[in-house]
């Protein structure tokens, strides 16, 4: 019988000590539970993506010698597997890149073997052909008489059976079920996506079937700037059952067996998955039970927040209440995400306000529990209008006066982060910033933009679910904060509808056109009407100057604004 | 005899059809010339860097059709290579990206070969890797009995003798030499950066005449976001002689001669060359003569903003001026960019500003010939104080007030480019935008930051090089701007030494640390105060919020903060 344990860790990007000793942790405790071998996600030691902290040789110098030190540390006897980077000693010679993406086998105090990962991500959020050179090799090592492979993340991701295509020219395991391994297990740091869980189960349990080989797969959690880390680890048997599931969006820990007469995997129920991940709003027992998305997406939310708060060195949040549907989810995201005493709500009216507006706030802060500050911006915008009078002569009312509003806003929000230390959170949705129906420097302010990859439609299906039984079982968002028309009120009586297509209509067109990359025929060819199409490519377009300064905002989609967005500004706007 | 045209082409990213218009008319002209063959840069028909447009299937198409339609349209005779996109047919089958970085042969209305790019740059700002699968075979054609190689950009950038180490495991040109062409061409995409001209020329030179071939090397001209296409094309025959050189910062053409006997390029004196790189501040007669550093960062912040400027569809611009070094340069380049014409200054002093920044600013608005607008800001700072009165009540002041005052400046300036259309440049440099002393949503506000990639010295150095007889032959830049102390002049007395090290020596360390990737420890053996690097890091590492958000700044330097520098945010600060 061979006891592997699963450590699905929420490394800090470049703490190299604390992401130590976050794996001497687990080792120890895998220790007592007799385990023979831990395995811990991609790029454990250092934490992932490191971006261009890679660039700097102290840092690779650093982590090679924490490596080491951790060698020393752990159990001896205890096979443990560390994700780090490894120098590519033939780069100046026969050139490619200078470092390798790697898992390291330590034992006994020392580097027993070490395995380079074979397919690198370029795409999306991932650069690592910036960084990595391919391994060459297929990867595997022994305990007793077992053979176990080795994958790191993206390894398992080119299974063309499954995708009906071929991403990459190798398949790593595949290579290794020639060479007879026993198990496979894999080091993983896959970022959160609407039903992505779901997509790895399915695709691993294809592989697994189709090779006839167990897998062990260990994935990173965390929230690390715009990537959420779901973690959701989870292993497989031979026949692709799922033996064991971990929690979403936390840390745990489990052990499994490996029975040699049967030879295959078998669940220990040594895990936390049965208690976590019930907190984190889900049921496991032993499958993925995606709920509504709602449930799901606010648990990413959520997880995305508080995290990025802790490792930002952050306790406590501002934003601004509009008394909108927008505020209101990110509000209630943040107090579920750090407490709602350490959230604070900035009411600011303007006299194109509409009196529910702050009711509704008002009503949304005592639901959540909230502190809130009500800031009238009335004499700021009647100062900015005196400043202006003159060189604004003769002009009309337009955007340059409704933006003056919404940066008054975003500077009283500031002043208050930078005076009393709290993140300012800022609430636009991701149709608004697709159409950029938003104000640079004003509502966009902010160090993390929560809700950026969130459709309006989706903002207002996951307040409906808050309020239910599902969620929360009572009304958290008021009531009219749902039913009301959405409106910026910028001016009098505007409403969002005055600009944009209905927000059904608008979110269909953008999923098609962001998400699916369809062309302006193709909208049109599903029924959407061709002016309307041409206008929101248009927008999106145009567009691009406010999202380049845009603050981080949490991903959950397949194609988010961000890291993984990569657009050029100075462009033709159509084509 | 046989004529080789090259036309450095400034294509619009995305404008399929009016890039395909340049390479037009070039043809015409080079039809007219008697050329042969017509050379045009690195995906001169679809712009460098296309980013995520090229995930865009309809784009991908379209830039089929045009090509196709441009063959059709050139004339008949002429051979002539465009840059573009080309579908990867076996990417499904056998994995890889779908796409190559192709050059294409056009001749007689049709595609008569295709060349893929085989060494793909993937560091800095280039992510080719996310796009191209890189091409397999070595490229070569063949006019009457002369065969020419064909290489894109980075292909000849793999000369492990020139470079001390091998970047690729391939080298094209030694691939074509063994093929035993008589001339490679190169169709170039390669960023400015101070020195690269000279790096460009001495490079090839040394692989002419380590193998033997003439070669002409084609390459973009444009501003694209924060990248600047110098052009500089040149032509080295099989001695690596300077035969032409085109034109630095503007579109220009060359024809050239390839001597049968002499079996050898043979300069025809036919181009721009000498008229047009006069006008850009250099002279030429076939050499780079990198006159002062300051004439050629020069050249090319004026070249950045006015394509910048043309490209996102303005004509005139707006900045601050604050009576600073930073803003008076950034004036001075913007009014010979677009014309003092087009140029607004605004002044917005508050209590705090001396009576000599007011001055200054409307001295350098005179020198310069542009308009100023007057706005004191001191009514504003009030009414937010009274604002936030309560809630900031036995508060102290401090950077939340200091922000306040840069951040009226920034909505002001905001509400002018709203109104009028002007585009808002940003005047923060590289030494400020390292060590986050400025204020986001304040006076990083903007569409373009001009200097961001400028040391703090290096700003100096520029305005005394404007003043002298190498520049304008006058002052420019009130002497006052350059001997006073800087100070952003926050609070009463202020200068920025009060926060931060003497600027050559914060400039020195940052230059160590950011583009010489030094350690702390080898900063401080270079001669620097441990503290004062200890310190410089920190700030570094904690601004990266603030630079995430910054507007694109023009890179002149081999590491800008941009699309070239990729940090995370959430990280440890220290390791």
């Amino acid at each position: 019988m061979m006891k592997i344990a699963i450590a699905q860790l929420n490394p800090t990007i470049g703490d190299i000590f604390g992401n130590s000793n976050l794996i001497l942790e687990a080792a120890k405790i895998s220790a007592v539970e007799d385990a023979n071998l831990l395995l811990t996600p991609e790029l454990s030691l250092i934490g992932y993506p490191p971006r261009d902290l890679l660039l700097d040789p102290s840092f690779i110098a650093a982590a090679g010698a924490q490596l080491q030190q951790l060698a020393q540390d752990l159990p001896p006897e205890l096979a443990v597997i560390v994700g780090t980077v490894v120098p590519n000693a033939d780069a100046v010679k026969l050139g490619g890149q200078s470092l390798f993406n790697s898992a390291v086998l330590l034992q006994n105090g020392a580097v027993k073997q070490v395995f380079h990962k074979r397919l690198l991500p370029t795409y999306d959020v991932f650069d690592e052909d910036r960084y990595f050179e391919p391994g060459k090799n297929s990867n595997y090592f022994t305990i007793g008489d077992r053979k176990i492979g080795v994958t790191i993340c993206e390894d398992l991701w080119n299974n063309e059976e499954f995708w009906g295509k071929r991403s990459y020219a190798g398949d790593p395991i595949a290579d290794l079920a020639k060479f007879g391994v026993d198990l496979v297990v894999n080091l993983s740091a896959s970022p959160y996506s609407v039903g992505k869980r779901e997509v790895r189960s399915a695709m691993l349990q294809h592989s697994a079937i189709r090779f006839g080989i167990p897998i062990v797969y260990a994935n990173q959690v965390g929230g690390n700037d715009d990537i959420i880390f779901d973690g959701s680890s989870f292993a497989l048997n031979r026949q692709g059952d799922l033996i064991q599931v971990l929690a979403s969006f936390e840390t745990d820990f489990a052990v499994l067996e490996y029975d040699a007469n049967k030879q295959d995997l078998i669940g220990s129920g040594k895990g936390q998955d049965a208690r976590s991940t019930q907190d984190a709003g889900f049921t496991t027992n032993l499958s993925f039970h995606p709920p509504l998305g709602d449930a799901e997406i606010w648990a990413a939310l959520v997880f995305g927040v508080r995290d990025y708060v802790r490792k930002c060195g952050f306790s406590k949040a501002v934003l601004g209440l509009s008394g909108g549907i927008d505020s209101a989810l990110v509000a209630a995201i943040a107090s579920c995400a750090i407490g709602p005493e350490n959230v604070l709500g900035v009411l600011m009216p303007s006299p194109y306000s509409s009196d529910h507006s702050v009711n509704d706030a008002l009503e949304l802060a005592r639901n959540l529990g909230i502190a809130i500050e009500l800031l009238p911006i009335g004499d700021l915008m009647k100062t900015y209008d005196r400043t202006l009078a003159d060189l604004f002569l003769n002009t009309t009312f337009g955007i340059a006066e409704e933006n003056i509003q919404s940066r008054i806003r975003g500077n009283l929000l500031m002043a208050i982060s930078n005076k009393f230390g709290h993140l300012l959170l800022s609430t636009g949705n991701k149709s608004e910033m697709s159409v950029g129906y938003c104000t640079l420097y004003g509502d966009m302010n902010g160090g993390l933009a929560v809700i950026s990859d969130v459709p309006k439609t989706r903002a207002y299906s996951l307040c409906r679910w808050l309020n239910s039984d599902s969620g929360m079982g009572k009304e958290m968002i008021p009531v009219n904060i749902i039913s009301k028309a959405p409106s910026a009120e910028l001016k009098p009586g505007q409403i969002d509808q005055d600009s944009l297509p209905a927000y059904d209509v608008l979110d269909d067109i953008l999923q098609r056109l962001i998400e699916h990359h369809e062309s302006v025929q193709e909208i049109v060819a599903a029924g959407h009407d061709a002016a309307v199409v041409k206008l929101v490519v248009k927008l999106v377009t145009q567009s691009e100057f406010k999202r380049r300064q845009a603050a981080p905002g949490l991903k959950i989609s397949d194609r988010a604004f961000g890291t993984g967005w990569r657009m050029p500004i100075a462009k033709a706007s159509s084509y």
